[in-house]
């Protein structure tokens, strides 16, 4: 190919050796950005993206509802306990996938956020197959709040 | 779905808010753990791996050659330059996958390799597509050399 002299391949070249190799602690993440007139909106969003990782998001039909509670101790593991909610509503039953987020009640003082998912049970012969979801994470995790628009941005595991 | 009670879903409800999210830096790696008699060996083994790790490997053929010289200036960088060079081969001209990598010089005195790769090029049309490898990294690199047999770890992104 590029060597300077021909070089005869042999059939002893080309005996292949046993496979001696391995893949081990496969990583991957991706830092999620989103953004609204408030943090509820933000964090809506934020959701949605998360499960528009997860398949092809305009395949989900809004034909049923899902409601969450989750309660942190401070903004962020609120944060992180909203979509991680979401996320074992969809690892486990009721399997769910929400193409829209609601953000029912708010209560910043006591950091609880009620909160509806407007989807349906996933099914892959509807939804593709996008990117298993495995966790939420702290890793970087930010949260801008300015008058008239919130930034969030959160990196989940894949 | 899992509600006490029963929730109408409205037009209102599913009207969907334009997207407001984003994804932002991609990252992930694997590790190759090889191994073989000697270190020649181990080392040879973890470039197949890399290769295998960009398509099935049973699919391509040793019908060409690709030779590589490489030096670092020692047994790490000796490492990362090996397979980097191998990476290089692959990704530009003459876009070369091996499927079996033999060493045929190693010069431990000055952190010297020549090595040859038997496989061809490159084509879609043959070898399907796998992961993409961006870069070898020396993060978490290791080197275990044993009489009668050799470790190496290597991280690369993807």
């Amino acid at each position: 190919m590029d060597n300077p002299i021909d070089i005869t391949v042999t059939e002893e070249d080309t005996t292949l050796p046993p496979q001696q190799y391995e893949y081990l602690d496969h990583t991957a993440d991706v830092q999620i950005h989103a953004w609204g007139t408030s943090l509820a909106e933000a964090m809506e969003q934020s959701a949605v993206a998360m499960f528009a990782y997860m398949t092809e998001i305009q395949t989900v039909d809004s034909t049923d509802t899902h409601d969450i509670e989750v309660e942190g101790h401070d903004l962020q593991s609120l944060f992180y306990q909203f979509l991680d909610e979401f996320l074992f509503g969809f690892s486990a039953e009721p399997f769910f996938i929400a193409r829209k987020v609601k953000i029912l009640e708010f209560d910043r003082e006591a950091n609880k956020i009620k909160a509806r998912g407007y989807g349906e049970t996933f099914s892959l012969d509807k939804h593709p197959q996008g990117t298993e979801v495995k966790a939420i994470t702290f890793s970087n995790m930010q949260i801008h709040e300015k008058v008239g628009r919130t930034d969030v941005y959160v990196i989940i595991d894949i």
